[in-house]
């Protein structure tokens, strides 16, 4: 099988158009029906597969980075009278259940990712709905800071899932629509259980969308509004965009390789290593430096060599279950362009590639697979790179060095980039995550910026889970990773799941750990997936036959 | 096949011994291996089924309500060298998948139990871990405010569920590891995958359990403990307890009768209603009336008749998706009681019944069933009857009077009861949760306390999702009923558990949102469940085959 690239540009796009007005930004879906990834089945009336949604999330980012100058975003249908039909049912009745799963992920994040872009780039997103939105489409427009439905008599907004599919809305919908639009339990109900939707006034009433506009008034009003949410927003007008090359990659059967990011694929122990370099390159000197860079900074370029690798893995490889995380060249280096991102914090661009960084790191919470972070001699977990041993399920270090290696013993130091750039979904850092209750933790640690820790240090400060001698790291290494892939990979998902995200819970983490939970279940069970079930039923005209027990 | 009663009592108890020491009560867990539900499994090491944890329910239930005096409780084993086995894996590798989700469910329901005992009665719980402690054994710990191990060098804390049977722990062990205990993220992952466990000092320093005492001076600090615990309770020295009388109840093919519930089963419709009487008596004049009627004061009373039938229909019903509530009698009756309540809330008593009402309330917000209420004329939604209706997915109000019928129009009356009596899970009050971010909504519902809110007022108020005149109630309601059975159950099931718990999240709803939908998911799936899968062939000396797909 082809593996699914996540890697394109508008030059390549089947499904959006972007169309730039000045700091108005059109995004514009019109998908091509035979542009999916499978020819298994046609999408139809905008609705959408993984191929739509890579295209989606790449003019997201794009947006960000290459137009600074976009303070509003409108998204609409380039079809008439439908905005979107969701997710593709036919394809979703085909999916095996893995990519499914995976499927949901990705465009749970990149939901996610535009509201990212609205709250902290202040690039608004508003949803003009000029046809029907259901399911998925409908979760498109619950994304956005304001949502317009078009008041023709027949456009709705609908999230049929339930009633049509046996499923759920598959992205946030549920979630939204309670907790950021704060629609009432029992309306929220109705809703979710009404194939046609909710139109007109009723959907304003019931707080679905933000207003009805009659169908003559249509495109003044929304361009109105994208001129009053560009108002709000503190892009610069004149800020030049820096262009996102074609990443540079090479896959092997036993491997990836990028720049600054390599990954070693084992495939009998189910393993692989992923090993990020430090920059080659001292930190810009001038903000100027750094925008002449561009996609060559290097706090971008190894973040977009990460993600792309991340969500290689997680897709093309899943019988992948284990991931080592390990770095190398120069600590102080990352250390450096961890300064220069603090020090230049209010530039446009700095604030963009945080947020990247970010949002990549993200990732890696939420994906299915076990990490473990390596730290030995000649490693460079510093600063953002540090971020990795704690986003790790385990970390290890190794005490001292090995007999005949002159290098420095492995150390890890702390940066400013570890107290607030890369909150995690739950809102706190990966550091308070890992110090719930514990402030004078994070304090001792915030004590030690800049300098390097040692194992024995790192251990006592609870930076890493265990430190070992030279003498029992190879034996203990390798018990550790052969256990960890003895176990169930379903096990270890929930486990990992209910670890990863302690303390307080956001609409981010109910959505990856609550409601994504519940659909992985109902995406198991007979009424949605067997075969008198409403999933692989459905355009079938026979319907569906019901297991009645309440589970 | 015989319904599974939930009622017993200690004299019927196989599992258990209350012993009362003074102000200490000691929990003796010593498990009958032939006193299963079911002959196909022994319940060995002290390993449990759902009958021990009925018991558990029924000691921790009566500990509160017949015995004032006891200020602390101390779980313990009553056997040598084992403390708790945990849930009986042969029972679970052969229950039906709903008969799991129904046991965790109930289990889960319990260790809250224990929890709001310690919290909200001042009756506080320690658990003295007098030999091993694995999966369930650490989990019935958890729930406790102290655990002591005793260091022999032997007993060890485990949760051992990933690594031995592919599942994960059932009983919200993972969430009170890293919420309730605060355990390090990466310590929680190597805890959850080390299949003997943490013993000794190391079980402190990872915050395992709180202390660790060597044998010789167990039972005297054991019971020091206790005493330290109990003197920080506030419960009365004098008082005396009231019986917690066996329940009548009359169980026929169609239905069960109690003397203030009533249960009717319509099995084509899949469709039960529950009638809740109002008092038939004028609320207690004095504290001392109230506590001469013990079980029989009607908020009591009609409580743990609801609670029995409710569970019923969860385990004993599983094709019955659909309830009905209705009420009938004198609505003022009801607010007298509820004043009485809220007059007298410093008792101890009072504030036994308020806290257990909002247990059985809180029975309902996680029972797998589409609850509706239907407020007509000669109903009494009136104040702790009217969270019957906020508990519902969907309320249905008629206005005015239907042709004949003499009796006044429906209405809802509120009390101080739906303002703070009964929180939910999410730590908000019904109606909190119902107008999320809405304030004033709250306002105007608390200006209307006592006074009578009929129809188009309640919908207006946004009290009840709709109001209909008498001559499209029969069709609306049948079409709305027969619709909602016509959905998958499991699509319900998940919808039903994101709406129902908008705002803000706690260990409670983390508990049955987030990790129990994890484990319904793998429950299902072919590694635990499956010919090969871990659950299925522990025990039987055959390892298990997994899946190596993560997804």
């Amino acid at each position: 099988m082809t593996p699914i690239d996540f890697r394109t540009e508008p030059g390549r796009y089947r499904h959006w158009r972007i169309v730039l007005e000045d700091e108005i930004a059109f995004l514009v879906m019109d998908v091509d029906p035979a542009g999916g990834l499978s020819p298994d089945y046609e999408l139809k009336l905008n609705s959408y597969d993984l191929a739509v949604d890579i295209e989606l999330n790449d003019a997201v980012q794009r947006l960000r980075f290459e137009h600074p100058e976009v303070r509003a975003v409108v998204i609409k249908s380039g079809k008439e009278n439908v905005f979107c039909a969701g997710a593709n049912i036919r394809m979703l009745g085909k999916a095996s259940h893995g990519l499914k799963v995976n499927f949901c992920k990705f465009t749970n994040e990149t939901r996610l990712a535009i509201e990212d872009a609205s709250k902290n780039s202040k690039q608004i997103y508003l949803c003009a709905v000029n046809g029907t939105a259901a399911g998925g489409g409908y979760e498109l427009a619950l994304a956005t800071d304001h949502i317009m439905l078009v008041d023709d008599r027949r456009s709705s907004v609908a999230l049929p899932e339930t009633p049509l599919l046996a499923v759920l809305p598959g992205t946030g919908g549920i979630t939204r629509v309670t907790d950021k639009r704060k629609v009432r339990r029992d309306f929220a109900d109705v809703f979710c259980s009404t194939e046609e939707g909710v139109r007109g006034q009723k959907a304003v009433d019931w707080r679905l969308v933000d207003e009805v506009i009659q169908k003559s008034k249509w495109d003044e009003t929304v361009k109105a509004r994208a001129r009053e949410l560009a108002a709000r927003s503190d892009r610069p007008r004149a800020a030049q965009g820096i262009k996102l090359t074609p990443l540079d990659r090479k896959i092997s059967d036993n491997g990836i390789t990028y720049p600054h990011v390599r990954v070693e694929i084992e495939r009998e122990r189910g393993l692989a290593t992923v090993t990020v370099r430090a920059p080659t390159r001292a930190a810009p000197a001038t903000l100027e430096a750094a925008h002449a860079l561009g996609a060559f900074f290097w706090p971008l370029a190894f973040a977009r060599e990460l993600e792309d690798a991340i969500l290689h893995l997680r897709v093309n490889e899943p019988a992948i279950g284990l991931v080592v995380f390990r770095t190398e060249g120069d600590a102080q280096s990352v250390l450096d362009h961890d300064a220069f991102l603090a020090h230049n914090q209010d530039n446009w661009l700095m604030r963009e590639v945080r947020h990247y960084v970010k949002r990549v790191l993200k990732r890696i919470d939420v994906s299915a697979k076990t990490f473990v972070a390596l730290v030995e001699p000649g490693t460079c977990f510093a600063g953002t790179l540090a971020e990795l041993v704690f986003a790790s399920d385990r970390s290890v270090m190794l005490v001292g060095k090995r007999d005949g290696d002159n290098r420095q013993p492995a150390a890890i130091a702390l940066s400013e980039a570890n107290f607030g750039f890369y909150p995690m979904g739950n809102g706190l850092t990966r550091l308070q995550t890992r110090f719930l209750g514990e402030d004078e933790s994070i304090e001792r640690a915030k004590a030690k910026i800049g300098a390097p820790i040692e194992g024995k240090e790192a251990q006592e400060l609870g930076l890493v889970t265990f430190a070992y001698e030279a003498f029992d790291w190879d034996d203990e290494i390798r018990v550790m990773l052969e256990e960890r892939a003895s176990f169930s990979p379903d096990a270890l998902t929930g486990m990992e799941a209910n670890i990863r995200f302690a303390g307080p819970e956001t609409m981010e983490t109910k959505i990856f750990g609550r409601l994504t939970a519940w659909q992985n279940w109902i995406f198991q069970r007979p009424n949605s997936v067997g075969e008198k079930g409403a999933l692989k039923l459905y355009g079938s005209g026979v319907q569906p036959t019901f297991d009645r027990e309440r589970v």
